[in-house]
């Protein structure tokens, strides 16, 4: 799958943030000629379809300043610098944020928006769930609210990584 | 559901580009607390899957400099500045790319990583296909390997965006 690499000429990294950095790289395409890139970098994130004893999905309710616009979304975060493992950081995740573990089994990972960025979501499912006592703090800047859903009375869902895990609870 | 809202103290514009423009905020949260948001805003996009006469679906394969990996994705292309219905723009690309159309059907829109990026893809199923004389060339930078697969032969996916049109294939 060589065939279509595009190498990089020339890099400028525009933006280090805690989230995303930003380059724009000038490539050579195959055919020679040479064009611009628009890059997001990101470390990576994880998703968790949260199922309870009982069957019922756990959503979580979130404003997002890039959309100006509150999601129901499934349990998810960034992998931090020190994890290597999406496993660990789909524990964490679930704990911080429902305030809850389970058995975890992993479902699929996929690039959100390869066009120009290189996120990946790795997803797991999480079943039996139990309530954590002593749980890990939500990060600071974070304000959800928790609901749970019969799985045929979900919210209407616009979010990419949630669609693509809720489409699991049909393949059983 | 306004109550989460988070609004904008300080807005940086750090890069304005043709794909992208990428933002640094400084916002007030429901709390009274101010954090900082690094945000990537995006003029959308749309993908269409494309199902031939006899139900095969028509994939491209594409170098994604973001990911350095090499893709199989359905057709999609960014919304440009003056189209103003998903429609028109995923008539055009999918005659960019595959050079052919067919019968459209909306099938949903959705957010690619709601936690930074405005970005929305608008998905739709086109059925019936049929070459385009004369079609309109697809973009210079653009490099694709077009393939038609049966629906039980799919290749590996781990576009998001592929992900949830496919999903649409068992939903009739």
């Amino acid at each position: 799958m060589k065939k279509f690499e595009e190498k990089t000429i020339d890099r400028k990294y525009i933006f280090n943030g805690k989230v995303i950095k930003v380059a724009y790289d000038k490539v050579k395409l195959p055919s020679g000629e040479e064009v611009s890139r628009e890059l997001v970098f990101h470390n990576g994130a994880v998703g968790i379809l949260p199922v309870t004893k009982d069957g019922k999905i756990c959503l979580v309710k979130q404003y997002r300043k890039a959309c100006e616009e509150t999601l129901w979304e499934i349990p998810a975060g960034k992998i931090e610098k020190d994890e290597t493992n999406t496993l660990i950081t789909a524990k964490r995740e679930l704990e911080e944020e429902i305030q809850m573990t389970g058995d975890f089994e992993f479902l699929t990972s996929f690039y959100t928006s390869p066009g120009f960025c290189n996120e990946k979501i790795t997803l797991y499912k999480a079943t039996n769930l139990e309530k954590v006592i002593n749980p890990r703090p939500m990060d600071a800047d974070e304000n959800l609210e928790i609901e749970f859903f019969d799985i045929n009375k979900l919210p209407k869902i616009i979010d990419a990584k949630t669609l693509i895990a809720i489409n699991y609870l049909n393949k059983g």
